[in-house]
């Protein structure tokens, strides 16, 4: 499945795809439209966890992109669901933002009192974190609570460069407790998958995913089936791109490319 | 070495031996006036990174407790004096507080302007530590910087329970960077041991080490010839010491029977 005129969906990854921090990549609205004129169907899918898809619908429809929440399939969104099927009557600490806080509110997912009294700790993205905010969480650890993780990505594309990302504050938590995670509910695991899959009703062989991340979008697309387009403008270079063992179907300079170009070509 | 009479130096831990939190143990005070009256040089010897001498000199004083700063052996200390012995003209990035900023001004280590143009990141523990103090931390050790610890305690015994410590922070970074910590100064290394005896001028086996961790005070002692005594008063139970695999000499409920007891009997 190389041929763009073959794939019914596209799996879109929104930072450093989309968006490099707040700004807009350029052409990015423009692709974005061409395809849904030519009756793609696109899914916005990142391993954000610190943001609930209202937040990112705001964000894309401020930079002129219109989205239905439904389009939008972040981790905060997944692991919410996943608490909702698997921990329905257990209640959990939170060691993120109110993007992830919303998401498990609308899953009804209970949020523990103390650190002490949760059955379960959900670790995301926490651009505002504080030692206080590291100290609860390695409280609700040592009493017995299980670690789920939003994802596990080492560094995310912001404004001023690569920034610090779930993996780290991850590592802070699972170092200090000698515990490991549960479950990654992020890219590349199949509970992204199966989400993506629920709204998109395609195979995985008529989608492309397309991302700047080696390690979670392109070894995802791989492990599922997908046609996969690595892009340029994240956190991956040229340089890394080449030297990666896994299967690259395109490597495009940006999301711009993805229309423009005949993408056997990009090979 | 089993009779404290033999014992001609201790080195004392002091959070969890001396003081919990704030709050100074039982005892404590009484049984180090005894010691120096019978003739024992004491030097306080902890893992803190995140004070300097003169501060932990400040909390002794003030809790009644005479001592010198000479007296005091602290991981902050120790990193400063390593950093100044074997990189001399590297600068270092301080992904910790100001007493250890004060020990590293004090033996005249270059402070880096830019996390991105540091040399060396040290690390220690941060009980104001933010989202961007990680992030700072994780640019210079991407940039290059080796990672330099003042110790890697998982946990400290704070007014409030065990608190998350260095363990924590330092995983935070090396899980986000893929790099290890180059140098771990605190117990139980050598840095701390030679640090120490440079002090007190006396064999290991003359000298009894007292502190509340399993996996630093008493590991260290085991490893270098100390005679080990561990108290109940900061993080080890006496379940957990009795389970413990190495040497432990004797255990105590607290430092407050160091003097009153005849050690033999609590083996």
């Amino acid at each position: 499945m190389k041929n763009l005129e073959e794939i019914k969906g596209v799996l879109m990854d929104i930072d450093g795809t989309v968006f490099r921090g707040n700004h807009l990549i350029k052409g990015a609205k423009e692709v974005i439209e061409e395809l849904r004129t030519n009756g793609k169907k696109i899914l916005f899918f990142s391993n954000r966890g610190n943001i609930s898809r209202r937040m990112a619908t705001d964000k894309l429809m401020k930079a002129g992109i219109s989205v239905e929440k439904e389009e939008i399939i972040l981790s905060s969104y997944v692991a919410a669901q996943f608490l909702r099927t698997n921990y329905p009557t257990k209640s959990a600490w939170v060691l993120g933002e109110i993007g992830l806080i919303e998401e498990l509110e609308e899953a009804e997912v209970q949020i523990a009192k103390k650190p002490t009294e949760a059955d379960l700790l959900v670790v995301s993205l926490h651009e505002h974190l504080t030692y206080a905010d590291l100290n609860d969480a390695f409280k609700a650890v040592r009493a017995g609570a299980r670690i789920i993780a939003t994802n596990s990505d080492k560094s995310f594309p912001a404004e001023t460069g690569e920034a610090i990302d779930v993996g780290g504050i991850l590592g802070a938590i699972e170092s200090a407790t000698n515990r490991r995670a549960d479950v990654v509910v992020g890219k590349p695991s199949h509970f992204m998958v199966d989400e993506a899959m629920k709204q998109l009703r395609l195979e995985p062989e008529k989608c492309v995913i397309i991302g700047d991340s080696l390690g979670s979008d392109m070894a995802m697309g791989e492990l599922f089936g997908f046609t996969t387009a690595l892009v340029l403008t994240g956190g991956t270079n040229r340089e890394q791109a080449e030297s990666y063992s896994g299967r690259l179907d395109f490597i495009l300079p940006s999301i711009a490319s993805l229309c423009n170009t005949d993408l056997k070509e990009e090979m």
